[in-house]
């Protein structure tokens, strides 16, 4: 039976201001608390159904943390937005580490994303193409919101991310590197050249794109061609065709 | 002021049955009603603010639509989902009209695409591609779920559909023709080669892929190659990438 504090708990961590006191998050659903718990993030505890508990057992011994059975309606009352009968699971957020540019990988900057399925969508999409590391302005979205987690379908395992102003970061790590940026009106994705040696790619926010600060920083504006008549694309979907066209390039396909 | 029948039609209007039932359905918010009003849908009525008739009242003016002014309260509390409070439209369904293939387009076909807001996505990155017809399996979600419309950005106002048993369809349409399929484990995407005369893009359910029965008529299984360890893409991006791939073998690029 489910304390009410631990109700409470659960509870508070969906708002950002209690993750950051409590330092920790939700991760909600059977695929992403498997992930988690083959990840190296420290959990607190596992809520979890006799059934998933059985179904699971060599994976959850494998790992310290507490599991607490609770019945598929338990669970349905606390899930923050999504149908969840099987397990949710509570880790501890990790410190925002500096990340550091390493030759030759490529690095997804993100200015000012602001939903949180585009967020989830980008980890899940960079995790797709190997990035790892991705670097957020201060006012990009919060990595440990739910939606973002549960978005990402475990990718947020796998991918770094650090919080930071992105003017300080970028005249740091990206002096002389390419810097390829996306904007309306640029030169064609197509036509650009990924650079073997890697760099950064930097995504702007969903209505105002990238900021006049960051936009010096680019060395090539680029543009996804467009043969039809919608005025734009989603965020996430818009990294992942720059990420694809990367990947390919890279490949020598 | 809305009357009470007005909202209860509003309202039926987010349920399948009364769609159909009633041949008519919501638009929210003013991009989408500004595409509709530019389109050839017939509208029933817009509600509107006294702000955005103004604003908008040549566009208004040209279509002979109904137009009842709403406070922004009002909508707020129409609304299916969404924050909307400039306005909201109510328009005629199509018919269920045959879409032939002509050569040299590429038609998308959606095998138990379940997902409104994977379809709506789909809408939009077809739109954005010159992609004309999109052919949905019976089962699909329909077309005109408010969350379809709303993902898709106004671009339901220039993508056809076409609804049907997609074995008969593709018996009738697709032979002799390249039918490319998403799949795990087909071609390299990279690989490839998008026939320049055109022809059938085939994307599945969103867990289950393309079923045996659809997947008969596939002349080429392709993949979109990963380095990374996401286990899979969501089927708006997956559709994304394939025609980003797609347009740009055909640009000659």
């Amino acid at each position: 039976m489910l304390s009410k504090n631990r109700i409470k708990y659960i509870n508070s961590l969906k708002v950002k201001k209690y993750r950051q006191l409590s330092q920790a998050f939700i991760v909600e659903g059977a695929k992403s608390v498997l992930e988690l718990l083959d990840s190296d993030y420290e959990i607190e505890f596992v809520l979890a159904t006799q059934e998933f508990q059985q179904k699971y057992s060599t994976i959850l011994s494998r790992n310290s943390a507490e599991a607490e059975t609770v019945t598929a309606q338990e669970l349905e009352g606390l899930g923050s937005f999504q149908t969840n009968d099987s397990c949710l699971a509570v880790a501890r957020t990790k410190e925002n580490e500096f990340l550091s540019y390493q030759e030759p990988e490529f690095v997804l900057v993100l200015d000012d994303i602001r939903d949180p399925g585009n967020l989830g969508t980008i980890v899940r999409v960079a995790d797709w193409y190997g990035i790892q590391k991705i670097v957020c302005s201060e006012d990009t979205t919060d990595f440990y919101n739910p939606k973002v987690i549960a978005a990402s379908k475990g990718s947020f395992t796998r991918v770094q991310h650090f919080y930071t102003d992105l003017t300080t970061y970028l005249a740091d790590q990206a002096a002389g590197k390419s810097v390829a940026g996306a904007f309306l009106g640029g030169e064609s994705l197509y036509e650009f050249q990924f650079p073997a040696i890697g760099g950064f790619i930097i995504m702007g926010n969903e209505s105002n794109g990238i900021s006049p600060e960051v936009e010096k920083f680019v060395t090539a504006k680029i543009t996804i061609p467009r043969i039809g008549e919608a005025e734009s694309l989603n965020a996430g979907i818009a990294t992942a065709i720059i990420l694809d066209n990367m990947s390919r390039q890279i490949s020598g396909k």
